[in-house]
């Protein structure tokens, strides 16, 4: 089974990467960019048939080591 | 308008921070995640209301910063 986590930072929590990406797509001449925020996307695959369990997982696993729940959201999407 | 912009290995190419990754969930008791992949993900806020110009802007933005084509793929999806 395959699984997409999307790692996001929360609203209001600053993002100085974002930032450096936005001012440096202004200097490549690439205009039209109000804001950039960037986050991470885990693609995994889980051993298993059991769309709960596999849900079960990744939330363990988001809880426990892919997002700071502090400053981040995660999305999970089981995706086939 | 609003956009994500999803950029992830190409197939083939060795991702170390996934293989961590893996590492990191199985000695934290996490089981059945056979394989996981590492890639980035940019909210990305336009001016603008012209979907087919912030298409454009943004793979612009892809080709020359926010990819590496040798070695990744970008997606990009217009969200609002």
């Amino acid at each position: 089974m395959k699984a997409r986590v999307t790692v996001t930072l929360k609203t209001g929590v600053l993002d100085p990467q974002g930032k450096a990406i936005e001012g440096a797509l202004k200097s490549l001449g690439i205009d039209g960019v109000d804001s950039v925020r960037q986050g991470k996307v885990f693609d995994i695959e889980l051993a298993g048939a059991d769309k709960a369990a596999a849900e079960a997982t990744l939330q363990a696993a988001c809880e426990k080591l892919l997002a700071n729940t502090v400053i981040e959201n995660y999305r999970v999407e089981i995706t086939g």
